[in-house]
């Protein structure tokens, strides 16, 4: 043990500080207190060291903002507005003082990105790190999964693929920038929370996060709404990353829609809906299933669970 | 692999499932859409493998309900009443559908007795089993640790220490009939929820959660309010559990008072104010710190992270 439970809560939460408004009690009682509004949204996501995350790859600070924008653009994919997060921690005792502060530092960066506050959490012992967070976030008008109309169009915000792509050249001793920027995205990506924003103001029907992949997350959306969806796979080639995610692939020998359509954990937003900001890449038609999302060979579809 | 993801969230989905007015969205969606009240009150825990937790010892059932109990019990110590749950999972893989069963039944049987439905969770993988459980509840008027006045006296809903006396006994061959029940406690402790809304509703202080140890808990709350705790011994020998637990502690050869006032884990209710219900065993004085939990060795607490 290289600290003490205490001296690691005292540090934690001192990082976790800050200002807002709606927190009554904070971290240190039994549960926080803070105010809600009328229709609260929760959502919980949780990180694994050996399966989301490795320490070869990843430093502590990336660590920490990846599971925490896992959370975040949940809340927002329901056209909500995060709050507060809770912050359950499993940490082997082998850590640094400095390796706990910087993940404390990137969960609290990309909260505070979002105005968003760590109200409390909980720190335990085990022979892996886990990293367990809740989200609570307002909305006043939930946009779920399943309110796609048939006629709608169908979007994404960006080019999903980047996080996939990252995975696949981060054990290559040097990396050009392409490969940099993937692998950056891939140890914890830019979501774009404010493209989520845009597209539930401009009357989204249905929208998700894409954090598996595009080919499950249509699926799930398809299903719920008792629609079909189908892509045109060219539309996807007029994203402005397109050409350079194509180029990284076909250095690395890869089909790039292996990348986009079964790639996963770029958090980009997939919605439904007339006339919406972002790249329109499908309709919903009557009928099931997702049709235009076939590859090469059969999917690889990204499963945290297999 | 026993089984794949889908079947296991469809399965424990299944579990969880339950009327509740105030759910718009439930189990299936990005996030959970819950009706909230102006003050809510959030808290977690996390329970793992090898510290929290031993298959050896404990049933999926048991163990669902501890985890569960632990978050609900920490809602009720604020003076609130717990309303949803999410609950994350890591699995390793090799759990057969009846061990994954029986915990999901686990924390629905703790949830449902108070009243309270899981809305929501994620499953993922990895080297050992982790149940991370959020609760959220709502407050009219919160009861912190810092609100003990002079002259208050301080309760007990009941004799805290059967817990310890469990993990005692736990790796015996035969049990007696007092040495199953300290182990049932230690396994999945019977929290009495309804003494901790007995204490709000008489104007309580102050109240805590004892999921550390007496001596911790009292130390917490003395330091928050800014002022002195007085135990009288005696008082906790009016319990009528005390001759049980000091049998037991006798026949174990252990200091009886190790285990009530270093033991966790019991989720006793800690509480400060004037003719509360409960076990009266104290009273709030200047000064500070906490005196009369004094044993015959220095106590080794309960603590997860040591």
């Amino acid at each position: 043990m290289n600290f003490d439970e205490a001296h690691v809560i005292a540090t934690v939460a001192e990082i976790f500080r800050g200002d807002h408004t709606g927190v009554l009690v904070g971290i240190g009682d039994d549960a926080a207190v803070v105010k809600t509004s009328p229709l609260s949204v929760i959502t919980t996501d949780m990180a694994v060291e050996g399966t989301h995350f490795n320490l070869e790859w990843s430093g502590a600070f990336d660590i920490g903002r990846k599971v925490t924008a896992a959370n975040l653009a949940d809340i927002y994919a329901m056209g909500a507005t995060p709050q507060y997060l809770v912050v359950a921690l499993t940490l082997t005792g082998s850590e640094t003082m400095e390796w706990i502060s910087d993940l404390a530092q990137g969960i609290a960066h990309e909260a505070k990105s979002c105005g968003v506050i760590v109200v409390g959490g909980d720190l335990t012992r085990g022979v892996i790190k886990v990293i367990s967070i809740t989200a609570i976030g307002e909305v006043e008008k939930p946009i779920t999964r399943s309110g796609a109309q048939r006629g709608d169009s169908i979007y994404v915000t960006s080019l999903p693929g980047w996080s996939a792509a990252g995975l696949s050249v981060i054990q290559k001793d040097t990396l050009d920038d392409l490969e940099a920027y993937a692998v950056e995205e891939f140890c914890a990506p830019n979501v774009d929370y404010s493209a989520a924003r845009a597209l539930a103001d401009s009357g989204a029907t249905a929208m998700c996060d894409v954090s598996d992949s595009l080919i499950t997350q249509a699926e799930q959306m398809a299903l719920a709404s008792g629609l079909g969806f189908k892509f045109f796979k060219e539309a996807f080639t007029a994203s402005p990353e397109f050409i350079a995610l194509e180029e990284l692939a076909n250095k690395e020998g890869v089909d790039v829609w292996q990348w986009i359509f079964a790639g996963g954990e770029d958090h980009v937003f997939l919605a439904t809906g007339v006339d919406l900001p972002g790249l329109g890449v499908g309709e919903v038609v009557s009928g099931s299933g997702v049709t235009g999302l076939e590859m090469k060979k059969a999917p690889e579809t990204w499963r945290h669970f297999n």
